[in-house]
């Protein structure tokens, strides 16, 4: 298979700088694969010109004239921006010239962007947004972590076929478990929707297993959590702010004293594998998902480590072709998700 | 001012094992508390003979015949366990016979019983849980987390003033900030319900920040975080979860061969101030807020040393009239709460 990824060069805090770095060091791994880089050509080409070794067959330059702001709001980007490396980066990808387009840049802007130029998958109501999270056994998908902040049941079963198919691709399994974010485990537990999601999840003919707290993200009870934008957003930002302030916590109690400070260049190589583990760059990238074609978002402040994670991660569901197994499966639920939706305006 | 707090000595996975041991040292440092332990007579005194230098001035034995289960439902602790342990604590803080009960037992029926024997304060339309959580300065508390799944403006407004109330109480400061947990910081972020809550808080005379986001929790960013019990539980496991995750990892960095495990001996001082400071166990202790009586929650697993940090927190409560302070604020918004629900109804 022939892969072109459209890269959105000029997104993110640090701009070309840091995404030309990421997609050299991608190329030079993945010799097979082609990138597209859409940004200012004069910033582009200075910034190419600090490289050597610029494989110039498998990477081309495709001229923006303008930049998504990252406070700029999704309804100013989608009018006003009609030449941005954001839009020209996913335009790409509707004509199919890229399998997939991957930016730093602003999210609101590259969702609201991704769902007009490239449409909703059918039996889809919504995107989501799906990132990979570490857990003790591995890793999850957790999805959605912030596209929605109020899911209908339907939606959250969508959610789970959409995250069952990225889990299958990136995590390499067939029949992922999926969970049910909940505030307990129990049949009684929840609210109306989660209970009636819970019911329609049995249903789908994914491997459910039932309900999971915000503790079995971390433990890997489930390949995937699903969840509604409101609290999967609250439930990553938790983590985030967690593991900084364990980590700040941590260097410092090596930080007291000459003593703990020896003790601490003493003990680096150990602690040096714990921070490679739990490195979040390792885990950026987070998928917009249900849309037709595959767009992953990079964290804003990105370096280039972490900026070729997410370039792993578009590249991954490419191969895996995720978007058509999402497709396949949504296929096979439609009948019985419109046949719900219309009981439910009925009832 | 005389104090006396009403112990559940059988609550909790293992009982007054604990309970007793934690009370005994709870009683060493504070020499003019007294204590009632609730529960089965044998049990009881035959756990205490296992102590030496037992206050029986300041230790009184309060029989009970019966315990609630962890598993038993709160309807049916309500209804069929009028002698346990745990509820004849609660009716001895209706009975002015203490100022505060703690349990390590049942969460839910807790809260029923505790509801229903002491009930709610003018005002208050629902209980909430609250809890210290660390953060990078110091300690916020959160609530609400887990008590109620669906939660109004107006309740959102109620916790906002009893976490207040709380924060002023177990943090010392007059004029907490109050954050309304969001999943971003700007005006157009968020549910209607969010949204109306912010307004109401706005125009609580509380010190209201705005918004805050799951991060900001562990930034400390405000000294009071309401949330709803559903984003709010999800929020506490999932912060458990990361806690816990991390704390494993470090571990197996330590223990990958006789190199890391030498290093991890030599850090060890370092190490154990920062377990020493991250340690959950100084966060245990979870406050039913909102009733006309304290009561604390302990974590049903607790130790000796976290189930006194949850003896400490109720004390802290009675000590500075947290509830008298809770009442005199709601007072305040009496007229418009009820406007406000009137004027919703209407509507």
């Amino acid at each position: 298979m022939n892969i072109t990824i459209a890269v959105d060069a000029m997104g993110g805090d640090h701009g070309c700088r840091v995404t030309i770095a990421a997609v050299l060091r991608f190329l030079q791994q993945h010799p097979a694969i082609h990138v597209i880089l859409v940004g200012m050509p004069d910033a582009m080409s200075a910034e190419l010109r600090r490289h050597k070794d610029v494989p110039t067959d498998r990477l081309s330059l495709e001229p923006a004239t303008e930049v998504v702001g990252m406070d700029e709001s999704p309804q100013s980007a989608l009018k006003n921006k009609k030449q941005s490396s954001m839009r020209i980066a996913i335009n790409m990808v509707k004509e199919g010239r890229a399998q997939a387009c991957v930016s730093a840049g602003n999210t609101g802007a590259l969702m609201a962007t991704s769902r007009f130029v490239l449409k909703m998958l059918p039996g889809v109501d919504r995107p989501a947004i799906a990132k990979l999270m570490p857990n003790m056994q591995g890793n999850s998908v957790v999805l959605d972590l912030g596209a929605n902040i109020d899911s209908e049941p339907l939606h959250l079963l969508q959610f789970g076929v959409m995250g069952a198919m990225l889990a299958s691709a990136l995590l390499n399994k067939p029949e992922p478990t999926v969970g049910l974010l909940n505030v307990g485990t129990e049949d009684i537990k929840g609210t109306a929707t989660i209970k009636e999601a819970a019911a329609l999840l049995r249903d789908s003919g994914l491997n459910f297993h039932g309900y999971v707290e915000g503790d079995d993200i971390f433990k890997g009870t489930t390949d995937v959590v699903v969840t509604d934008g409101f609290a999967g957003n609250i439930s990553l930002k938790t983590s985030e702010g967690v593991a900084k302030m364990i980590a700040a916590a941590l260097k410092e109690s090596f930080n007291r004293n000459w003593l703990t400070k020896l003790l601490g260049l003493l003990a680096l190589p150990a602690l040096s594998s714990f921070r490679r583990r739990m490195d979040p760059r390792r885990y950026n990238g987070a998928s917009l998902i249900g849309l037709r074609g595959t767009v992953v978002k990079s964290h804003g402040g990105a370096d280039a480590l972490a900026f070729r994670y997410a370039l792993e991660q578009a590249l991954l569901e490419v191969e895996h072709n995720v978007i058509a197994h999402i497709s396949g499966k949504m296929a096979e639920f439609q009948p019985t998700a419109s046949g719900d939706a219309a009981a439910r305006e009925a009832s």
